[in-house]
């Protein structure tokens, strides 16, 4: 067998995957599943999310087919990059906006956009594309758990149909286990009668983000997690469920302090209002957290230019 | 290898399944995935729904511990076997209040019940334990997709969570490829500030039936299946979704015409208006019809007493 974990340094955080890793094997195979959060958990989530880039590359290819689009006020802000206006409306509000941009799609088609934006897309500032701007680390702890049978899911607040288009290749997670914000479809038929879906512009629930998670967890994969990993206030919940039920269980909070490799900050994704910080919940919770900056031997994954 | 489908007569039908299973690895693995119907196409749904046997079951025992529970006219008519009044009530709204027994449950607790009641109850005709009223020939089909690496899932009218507690031990399915008619929970913390999540007696959408079980399949599964099995009007457009797509599918409808092995009947679950009957639809739209009677020559999985 390979190296369990080689890019993880030795130490106590390392210590406590490893164990959990050893226990977990105990358990019955039905009770081992891991939930994973994704932006900043997975992937890198900064300067910005993944998905509005692709919404923004999504626009740009739309205004040139219709400079009219230019004339919504939220779509205006974000092609002008007018930040303090995007401010005022809301991310929310633009990015649904930006999200109608979709609007009549079939799944397959929005798919294919973004495996197409995918396959191109550069990283802003990191030097790599976006595809490779995922932990590596994280990706040796998704096959150590994968070689111990336990099914390892994406529970995100991102757009679930975005998630799915890369979380194969990124991941090995399959669309079923994938778990996100979901968009409401319209069901009629075709000129020719056959069914037909396509994308509406309006969420079928709420943003998949803190206790939403928690129930959608249920209604999608039907069993309480032993493992949970995330890196904000948004994923406070799905911790806590992870970590309440009995026997071994690991709620891992991945702590962005590498200013140099990655970058460095207090996650805050999901919630707006002020809370307590979530490395603070982590330990007085005794979770264990992640230093990006002291735990990680290599921070993303190795690339061929 | 083993023989492949041993249950399943030589003739047309079977040709169809071969052929299918022939041509399917052909496709990416990421398009290999098939959604099976439950109730009637996986196991006997007569005289009653399994569900129902399970809830009349949970009614005895509350009655035994509050008697003043049959003081609620839906469950007063279960106990006394009223089917007038049950049929005047509708099925929707007894099935709700046998629904309501297990307010307030955690999801554990419900699949506890769940199995309890399986691991004894017996079906009232068949002179078999329910667990064991499951058709063998579709579970070679079963075994044959996933030797395939096709994605096995279980799209159903009846309870997400009650099928889910079965899924694993009787098909081999895994509670996230089970997508069925889902309850909501309720979401607090408990006396220790724990998350929590409890049963409700409402719906969080509609009967997972009809047009609703192509929504659901792409919203939990993410995926257009290349093969679906059903047997009732219920599962027209999850069979239509299947057949509309590129390359070869499989759209399969299993005929109740074998009264002597099973019961013979036209499948009308998941409505109640008049609608083509669906072995005329699958006549006309090309799909393969099973007639239990000529096609399988074994019913039931084989079991000791």
């Amino acid at each position: 067998m390979d190296e369990l974990l080689p890019s993880w340094r030795p130490g106590a955080t390392r210590d406590a995957l490893v164990g959990f890793l050893d226990g977990v094997t105990d358990r019955p195979v039905d009770e081992r599943v891991a939930c994973f959060d994704n932006d900043g958990t997975l992937w890198c989530e900064r300067p910005t999310y993944v998905q509005l880039d692709f919404l923004v590359d999504r626009l740009t290819a739309a205004v040139a087919e219709d400079p009219t689009l230019g004339d919504q006020p939220e779509l205006a802000a974000v092609l002008s990059g007018d930040t303090a206006a995007i401010g005022e409306m809301g991310l929310e509000r633009v990015g649904m906006a930006l999200t109608g941009l979709c609007r009549g799609w079939s799944p397959e088609e929005f798919t294919a956009s973004v495996r197409d934006f995918m396959s191109r897309a550069q990283h802003p500032t990191l030097g790599r594309p976006h595809r490779t701007a995922v932990y590596q680390p994280m990706l040796e702890l998704l096959d150590a758990l994968r070689e111990r049978e336990v099914t390892v899911t994406i529970v995100t607040g991102g757009g679930t149909e975005f998630v799915r288009a890369i979380s194969a290749d990124l991941y090995g997670v399959p669309p079923e286990c994938v778990v996100g914000t979901m968009l409401a479809y319209d069901y009629d038929r075709d000129d020719h009668g056959r069914p037909r879906l396509r994308r509406t512009a309006t969420l079928s629930g709420g943003a998949n983000e803190g206790a939403a998670k928690v129930g959608a967890i249920q209604a999608q994969l039907g069993r309480r997690p032993v493992m949970a990993a995330g890196n904000s206030v948004g994923d406070r919940e799905m911790l806590e469920w992870a970590a309440g039920g009995d026997g071994p269980r690991l709620s891992l909070l991945v702590d962005h302090d590498d200013a140099v490799r990655e970058f460095a900050y207090a996650s805050s994704a999901g919630t707006f209002t002020e809370q307590e910080p979530i490395v603070d919940v982590a330990r007085r919770a005794g979770w264990t957290t992640v230093s990006m900056a002291r735990d990680w031997d290599a921070v993303f994954a190795v690339f061929a230019p």
